[in-house]
């Protein structure tokens, strides 16, 4: 797969409907070198999703009954409102774990919600009913073609805005971000895959050499709690060797209250993970090795304004 | 005065100490253009007011007692924090009326903070009696030439980036930020003024052809509420016949909702006042005028992550 040639044409098919982010050059974080930051957590609905959730909708016939997706809430909210904006309908089934805020996130793009009593599973298990009984289509949030072409263009962005570091830092969940960038890449960075230790799917699948399942909790755990990495993503770490780090919970409270504290950068936890890996040393630059972190996403829980 | 080689000045003399905030074109607030939007909030301590403490200090001998300042939160910290970088003493006199979240602000930046019963007049009475007996600097939150000329610098900064906005609106409490603004642009770009209705020296002043005391009260009171406008702002935008608007307090709050929930941009009241005027056609931009909005503090109560 040319995976360069579908990002830049991904890029080209969703540019009226996403945000250009922007990048920030800064200091501080207790790091005694800079940092360059990707504001990508200022995106349409609060995460980097809505890049591959366009992608989707835009690259392939939708059919009358729209599009259906299961999500702890991010990517929810990406296709409920890239679906909105596009005039389909969206009907999105949400785990009760989710939590009030990413529910009434997902509320406010006009989607047809779906609470689900229990966990991830759950509401995946109804999305799929769904799509069988009335033909809607099924957006996957991490590992499919488009969806990877679709988050990589945040990285081709940001390259285009004169991406200076040497090094990546990006938080993984089901691996649709990381994808896109290793994708994107193809080795021209270096890039560091950063999850909490309590919620570190590809962490696993690398040391087994095959994606497993995991447990998944903690604080990060409704946005980057996928129980087994997408094979995309894996089949791309393995083939690239990239590093993969874990970082404690209380690494990802520390940076996100940094974020806020020193940059008002008000964040989720999923958003604060990658800078969490700089801040508690699991990740070491070199001398001169020039790093970058992308922030990822900014639902934080409870909502500050209510 | 030549107030564009002082700002020039004032930038080359900052510049290692202050952020470079970035700058975001953005559509959305329910409006039916564009906007761009300098992000000033992610300026060291929250505010522009980092800006013109450096400017102060770099300026002239700190004696050394170190620095005594008086004020209601956003000038207070950026004084502390620059007088601790450099490595001066900083005595803060801080009203009660600051609120938790603004005095916290203060304490973290390491000042001897004293926190006054009662409003801004009384800490300002301790922070004069401080000086006398200390020989301390005032560093005054707005109506002094270097204050203006450092903030003037977040302008001459947005330019340098590419501003492509005709007309700037922008927040005023005590005229330093929009002083600046004059001062550097020189009627180059069309300035707006924004007020809340229940803060409003500068539109008083320009009813009144002087400055005059007001009442002041309302959501951003704690930033914006100056009870007289600086002689310097005054001067300049009568000098400049600038437009002065003012807005509601519910318009404030809407605006400072709507940057949350669409772009994930937290900041407190004063930060959404000039945003506030184009939501609620307080000003309405002629057709294929390009508008653009200071974003001029985050410092929002109760902190959100306490």
């Amino acid at each position: 797969m040319n995976w360069q040639q579908k990002i830049t044409a991904a890029a080209e098919r969703i540019r009226p409907h996403v945000q250009q982010t922007p990048v920030l050059q800064t200091r501080g974080f207790g790091l005694p070198y800079p940092v360059e930051l990707k504001l990508e957590h200022m995106q349409h609905t609060g995460s980097f999703k809505a890049r591959g959730a366009f992608n989707t909708l835009l690259s392939q016939e939708v059919p009358a009954a729209g599009l259906v997706a299961a999500s702890g809430g991010n990517h929810g909210a990406a296709a409920a409102y890239a679906a909105h904006q596009l005039g389909h309908k969206a009907r999105i089934y949400v785990p009760e774990m989710a939590g009030p805020a990413k529910i009434s996130l997902i509320e406010r793009t006009g989607a047809d919600l779906q609470v689900v009593p229990g966990a991830y599973a759950n509401a995946l298990e109804q999305a799929q009913a769904y799509e069988q009984e009335t033909g809607a289509m099924q957006v996957h949030a991490y590992d499919a073609p488009a969806t990877v072409a679709g988050q990589g263009t945040c990285l081709a962005e940001w390259q285009a805005q004169g991406l200076a570091a040497d090094t990546l830092l990006i938080a993984v969940g089901g691996g649709g971000l990381i994808g896109g960038a290793m994708a994107w890449f193809q080795g021209a960075r270096k890039i560091v895959a950063v999850e909490p230790e309590t919620s570190c799917a590809l962490n696993a699948a690398l040391a087994a050499r095959q994606p497993v399942d995991v447990d998944v909790s903690g604080v990060a755990a409704n946005a980057l709690g996928a129980k087994r990495i997408g094979s995309i993503c894996f089949e791309l770490a393995a083939a690239q060797g990239i590093d993969s780090l874990t970082v404690p919970d209380s690494a990802i409270t520390e940076a996100q209250t940094a974020l806020w504290r020193e940059r008002r950068i008000l964040v989720e936890p999923a958003g604060a993970t990658a800078l969490a890996a700089l801040m508690c040393g699991a990740y070491r630059p070199a001398p001169g090795e020039r790093v970058a972190v992308l922030i990822c996403g900014g639902n934080i829980a409870p909502d500050p304004l209510g």
